[in-house]
């Protein structure tokens, strides 16, 4: 059997995960929170779990109160775009994983170029491949890692169907401006090209930045594909619930697909989410999350200041990427290895964004955990 | 945005389920039960939803305590076949869904023709066509349904990649017998065709007759991909959770395009669904599945016996296939629509599986139902 990923092995997630658990050094790898969800959102969980009745198939498109409640919520928090038409326009799907699986395999047809900016989170280059489409990559300029929009112009050709962006961006942390939305739509404006928007860090935005989505663009809401996850939002990345904010006509695709690919998300997960936004009606969670990690950025930038990591500026998401040239000369494998097997620490090269095995000389701290797992790395990240 | 599924609207099941809630019918056409699933169950996800640390993504595969309960239960159960193996032959999915379309991605390219018998499940053709994959149907002959192997041996050509087969079968319920995996094993001989085993009935085998998988048969196993569902077994369609079964060169495959499709099945459930494995070491719940089942077949023929329906044989599965030509000479489709909005009963019309719209004169009952449903439901349709 001849593989479609011959080049795909285990994503350097999963392999840093392994080797911190062979190690036992400490997990700043993957990334995913250290602490729980809201016991709300748990006992809503625990409640759908033993009531009767709720589990069976949801409808294909999601729950109609959870979009009902995402829509309300996406209505008060982007106040200056029209709130989402629940029945036309959100799509409850398994993590925002699979919400973007699905937009690439609604939309792109063998042959078709979809634009990628890189560093970019490990499946977009893959999915694409696996619909036949060829990824055109572009490199995000360090050490901010914001696009630079000629480059992305030039990598535009008529085979373009595509162009995926992901602000905050994972894993510099980069945050879209103004300036940069309206360089996006001037980029597209006037082609069919559409847009796939990774917001799955959309409410981690710091320093009294307001978060901005894609849809609070006019030019671009008509294009947009825009993902959310509630695996970020609730710090529940294993409940695998996430959703695919589009226009109708765009919404129609992604439903023609999903419905082949999981036909709907867990019921009961679906329930226990629409209890949390529902009762939930001034979005204090989702407006918290800024000073929740904010404070955790900063603790850990404190903790690690002075020690001789060449700490990147983080604007947003839940990741603080270091460059380590005062203490190795190694590859960022190389070093990402070193650091979880002699310093107790593991980590992501950051290399593992880029489809040629690019390496940039840094490696990527996931800050989402308890303050105490972030003072004992720290301790052991200063030698 | 032209659309790469034209032809796709609002799936039979979800249109039939809207049809029931609108007129009230009582819904036997979308096939899931209406009842709960077992309490123990229900009480592992409650427990799991509270407790600490498991709420973040499991790994790619599935959670390990979970593939070994699963091969453990696979190996007592198909005791002539070698157990699979948790860490390469198994992966859990978001529903037997992900499975099947995971299948499909992973080894279906452009041009590459799949032998689909109809009537047939409503995502198969849909799904290889998204892959760029050319469906060969060939009908399954009435009223046994059982594969007319000729017929199939005709579609074979040199551009066939896959075979797809599913038995228990939906919607007939027909049950492949020795000489049905002999048939495939010989018509595979000597080519590289793989095979898709639809197994997702697994255990509704009735009458006696043992269940018997594609992993059962020598010839088979090496080139079969055996999908299963936790959603059929346990009652919980809504839960999604189900998984595939392969050699681990196959499953290599399915895993690298899982890792970008899903990545990972809710890890609650995932710890719920191995409780209640590990708790069952006799696999008492999958083994008193056929005479639960059964018994409901039973009463719901029963209770239509002599009233004018054609009830065909229904050797496992959960549905009843019924010609209703005594009642009308309409359009299938034209009699469900009847049938729910005059009758109170939603079912399904046969040629909803069938890719040409072909109407063989049956409609279908789900008798996953209480037996307090299927009274009600036969009143209504005893007129
Ligand atoms: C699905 S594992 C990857 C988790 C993640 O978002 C990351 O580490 O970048
Ligand atoms: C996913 S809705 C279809 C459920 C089902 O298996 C059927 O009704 O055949």
């Amino acid at each position: 059997l001849a593989s479609k990923l011959p080049d795909i092995g285990v994503s350097i997630f999963s392999q840093m995960t392994a080797l911190a658990q062979e190690t036992g050094a400490l997990n700043l790898a993957q990334g995913f929170p250290d602490y729980d969800p809201p016991l709300a959102l748990r006992e809503a969980l625990a409640h759908h779990a033993l009531a009767p009745g709720s589990h069976q198939y949801a409808p294909m498109p999601g729950l109609p109160r959870l979009r009902q409640a995402i829509a309300a919520q996406v209505g008060r928090l982007q106040a200056d775009a029209p709130a989402p038409d629940p029945d036309t326009e959100i799509t409850i799907t398994a993590g925002a994983t699979e919400a973007l699986y699905v937009v690439l395999a609604a939309v792109v047809r063998p042959g078709d170029e979809v634009i990628i900016l890189e560093p970019a989170y490990d499946l977009y280059g893959p999915a694409v491949r696996l619909q036949g489409g060829v990824p055109r990559y572009v490199r995000l300029p360090a050490p901010d890692f914001r696009p630079d929009w000629d480059a992305v112009r030039a990598a535009l050709g008529p085979r373009t169907r595509l162009i995926m962006v992901n602000t905050p961006h994972n894993p510099s942390g980069a945050v879209f401006s103004a300036a940069d939305w309206d360089a996006l739509a001037n980029l597209v404006d006037g082609t069919d090209v559409l847009v796939l928007s990774d917001e799955v860090y959309e409410h981690l935005v710091f320093d009294g930045v307001p978060p901005r989505s894609a849809r609070q663009h006019p030019a671009l809401r008509a294009r947009s594909f825009v993902l959310s996850s509630f695996g970020k939002t609730y710090h529940a990345t294993g409940w695998k619930a996430g959703y695919c904010l589009a226009p109708p006509a765009l919404t129609t695709e992604v439903r023609r697909v999903h419905q082949f690919v999981t036909f709907a998300v867990s019921t009961p997960t679906q329930h226990a989410l629409a209890d949390v936004l529902a009762a939930d009606p001034l979005d204090a969670h989702a407006r918290g999350l800024a000073a929740f990690y904010q404070a955790k950025r900063d603790a850990f930038r404190a903790l690690l200041a002075g020690a001789g990591w060449q700490l990147l500026a983080v604007p947003g998401g839940y990741f603080q990427l270091a460059g380590y040239q005062q203490y190795s000369r190694a590859t960022d494998v190389a070093f990402a290895t070193e650091l979880a097997r002699d310093w107790g620490v593991a980590v992501v090269p950051v290399s593992a964004f880029y489809h040629d095995g690019y390496d940039p000389g840094l490696i990527r701290f996931c800050f989402a955990k308890e303050l105490v797992t972030l003072e004992a790395a720290t301790t052991r990240l200063r030698r």
